[in-house]
């Protein structure tokens, strides 16, 4: 099995990095919502290749066509489908993922997950790529939480190691981010960071004790972002160093609301949420795919090689993936709270 | 929605701290497995009150009463049910909770999720009492994964920040972490810490990209754990501050297989099992029962006032949670491995 | 994969006939209902051996024990969990079937299914015990539909071809129905009948097209009931011998409300409730336990041979089918209502 | 929620009659199966307009369009998804539809599901045109299945109440269901039938008591076809007239198999499949857009009208439903058999 999420909208996402297009199924988008396609436009824009700092040179217009679920501009109620064409392919670059996995990759694995048959080329399914049709259904969900006067926001936490202090650019970075990837860059080689994400305006109440908590519905969703090797909720590792009277929020009084004068729980408790903002924490590796020469194994000969990953890759992909995280917790958000608006 | 996880197998957790009882429903469980009952109670006895140091002096046999799904000893193949009893509860001690919600507790947002009928008595249905259903489905898991060469074993990592580095005792700490656990209940606080996991085993191709993925899975099923604050595969965070070249895992060869020299990636990539041992670590907040002092909100009178949690809790409750990780872990990993070897 | 239905409501049916108990776990019930212990008592008593003419002299109290979601006479909102003993089993009754299956059984079905650690003791899971916590489950979800104004009543419709034309008695048979059932009786035989259902007070709006239509839900429900063989909705097959100007149902004005004047749709176009009653018949087959000798195989001996089935059995089982039926029903609606309540 | 089926294989439909294209997406096909294009497009073109006598004259080549999970034509194991352009809309023919409910549609009723922004042009998402891409996922499936042994063939059982006695021509009707069909059609009126299906090669033990039995997923399935109204299993309604020891099929020996002398339980007993042939039969009605005077409601005006239904429609849609009912069958089988065969 593999690419559907959600129990009450259902997000389904398809395609190969090379085929002939990627795209999304939406089951159970509530009717009667007007889409803004230029706020969804400038949304998708924000992880497009090119649009920022460090990204790779492939540019696609990645627009979205919708097929179903939206009629004179509105949520129809049944299925959304949307796709996008694949049409800047270079798959001549990947001939040597056949035989070479490239380390850091899911080349190897997908091989012995699928056997023989599976389309390895560009990553296939398992591509960064296959984060635009998700950006789709994230946009979509976006655009409905806000209604609720619910807001996500993502940013650049830190780069190699090195927190955002400085000014930030257009693509969240500050010049000595900038300076980290370029020297990555410049020796072939790519780096990682991390992303803080902040969820307003959710109601008390979403969510549910053991399985189908807000924290396990975010961490299935954001795991389902290539390049995402952990999730920390409110204060996350740092809770384990303090001590209980340390961590506790304290319950306050503010008008007529219960609120917690601190938040370090990250607006979780037992699973649902408290009514304060939900805070979190990714970590994304450095992006695989670098001009380095690294060992691998040629696995059609069964002998070790070196292989120096071609083709055209982002030095960093932090900047491009934090819409994505918006959009992963975006779709697992409205998940657990459109049951309760309906 | 709350309590079901998986999608090949189906595990329902039900019950409440100071309810009738407590169990579980296992769907799919496959028939024929032999139940090795008593390696099941010694299981089930690492997490139970009493068993290791800074734990609850409250006592409950917590021995499973199997109620279906097993004859002759083995699994039959039908739903298992499983119940244990609760006969120890001092319901008492929890009186206050209806009005004045404990901080870092679920009290205030149960009673948000579900209104006033709700069942807050000892956390209801968000207490870490149901970790023992739980335990039992994960044992049963992990008797059927060991069948198949997979081992799942969890160990403390660190206590209050502080890294196990001397000789472990049955609790699976050392000295200094004893003696922060004592100074820690001495004080009427509470410390976390974290859990260190690794999965012997698993073939390479299991899981899949995007949404179903082990990480996902095994994420959601961690999550499900009341305290449970962060999650990282491989070296997780730290790899946000790595090089690509430094971060990647080479593959080579060892005889017939192909692995990777170092194991950084924590043995799933794109979300498949790449054949090497999957690891990840968790943060486990300090137990928020303290004794002392805290502030909270009479939320009846509506207004602000001090709490002191009574009765008999965890100093901490890291010791208890890691066969409870372990437990979750294998249902996840049962759950991907499940289909292909039937 | 087994015995979970629902996608907002999630009723978990598990245990044997011959097991220690049988029981049903319920996610997703929404909190604050009163639960009418002495209505649900006597919705159970309509269907428990014993009640009606025809059924078998096995006698249980059949009360079912609630373990968890239920405090102070409300939902909680947390999971239900109920459980009925067995205790009234004659095992021995049985012992011929592990060698010899009985014909009209899942016997031989379950034993290819499971192997042979399977339970088929009374008919394991198979068994038309296992209606009891279908009746559980099915007995809260009238309850709670009922408080929204939408009710549930089946009857019966034939009994052994003869349709129920004269002055019905408690069982809802006339007397020549109870004359059909006891020669039956006395010739070692059985009867089947029909069941037709009418569930009047759903809003118009409730269901999907395709795959989650209510005629779907329904069907998949009702086929959970051991001995039902088919399922039409309205006038379901004779429908396909009438003309469309014939079978459709013209619409009309009843004051504010659009209606049909006819009801040959049975309630539901396309999937969704139309605001009209849902109406639709089920076959239930004779009950193949029978006293009459029957052509079967040994096994264990691979060679053919004679059965009578020894036992208490009901000549005809569809009395007490009748609230089973409206069981299964009432679980599809509220699983498709329910989320449209929140 | 909608349009998806499904647990080991996961069918999402999306589409609607006039909008831009309708498609599915399949998560969890196995990979590795030589698709044989020819075969699926003759399988498509026995469901499309124009192929049989009494259909609609609207022609599309509704040839699929593949977009991922088949790649060097072998499926890849991820995500298969196709679509169909709409062309040959006439959506002026609907205009009437907006404001008068088409009397046996679900024009209303969507209404009152969706709200005013649902697109109800040619039936919208309830049109029979999504029939269409489940004949995509069915064909697929049936095309795997084959590999496996497995058969499914529907055909013709009656038109207009009159069963189908004489030589069959390509669509599968006699002489005297083709005069039925002309009589109507020429009277602006439709005639419904009844198919019958049988599916070959199910080995013994696949399905599951109570809720995943094989009738419950088959009847789910098929009742996503609209027109659909009941469906009986083996001798069905017929079972309910009968005596338990002229309904219970007697085992015997066949070689080394158990098989039953008579198959009147239609292949499955307890969900769980038997071995035998599984029959079933399935009653649809005729087709409600006619050209006939019938009676509605201007919803906008709030009042009484009459409608003729402008538009090309099918005098009866059995013969194109017959590989509807198979593609439907094909996949609720392939998800029972899936698990089983990987």
């Amino acid at each position: 099995m593999g690419s559907i999420f959600g129990k009450n909208i259902r997000v389904s996402i398809f395609g190969e990095s090379h085929g002939a297009a990627i795209g999304c199924a939406i089951d159970g988008f509530p009717a009667s919502m007007a889409v803004d396609f230029a706020a969804l436009a400038a949304f998708m824009a924000r992880r497009a290749p090119g649009a920022t700092a460090g990204s790779t040179p492939r540019r696609e217009a990645d627009a979205p066509e919708f097929l179903s679920g939206i009629a004179n501009g509105r949520t129809t109620g049944t299925p959304i489908a949307a796709i996008i064409r694949n049409s800047d392919q270079h798959s001549g670059d990947y001939a040597a993922i056949a035989s070479t996995p490239r380390p850091g990759h899911a080349d190897l694995a997908q091989r012995m997950r699928y056997g023989d048959s599976c389309d390895l080329r560009g990553g296939g399914h398992a591509s960064g790529r296959l984060t635009a049709p998700l950006c789709i259904a994230g946009g979509l969900a976006l655009q409905w939480l806000a209604q609720r006067g619910i807001s996500i926001a993502a940013r650049i936490d830190a780069i190699h190691g090195h927190p955002i202090a400085g000014e930030r650019d257009a693509s969240g970075l500050d010049a000595a981010a900038r300076a980290e990837i370029e020297t990555a860059r410049a020796a072939g080689d790519s780096v990682g960071g991390t992303i803080a994400c902040e969820i307003n305006g959710v109601p008390p109440g979403v969510g549910s004790p053991i399985f189908d908590g807000l924290e396990n519905r975010i961490a299935a969703a954001v795991f389902g972002i290539p390049a995402v090797k952990g999730i920390e909720f409110g204060n996350g590792f740092e809770a384990a160093t303090l001590l209980g009277s340390e961590n506790n929020d304290a319950f306050a009084l503010d008008g007529e609301k219960v609120v917690t004068a601190t938040n370090r729980h990250g607006g979780i408790l037992g699973g649902i949420s408290s009514g304060m903002p939900i805070t979190f924490r990714v970590a994304i590796k450095p992006t695989p795919s670098i001009a380095k020469a690294q060992r691998t194994v040629d696995v059609s000969k069964h002998e070790e090689c070196e292989i120096r990953v071609p083709g055209r890759h982002d030095a960093c992909i932090v900047p491009r993936a934090v819409p994505v995280v918006e959009a992963a917790a975006a779709i697992a958000v409205m998940d657990g709270v459109v049951v309760r608006c309906r």
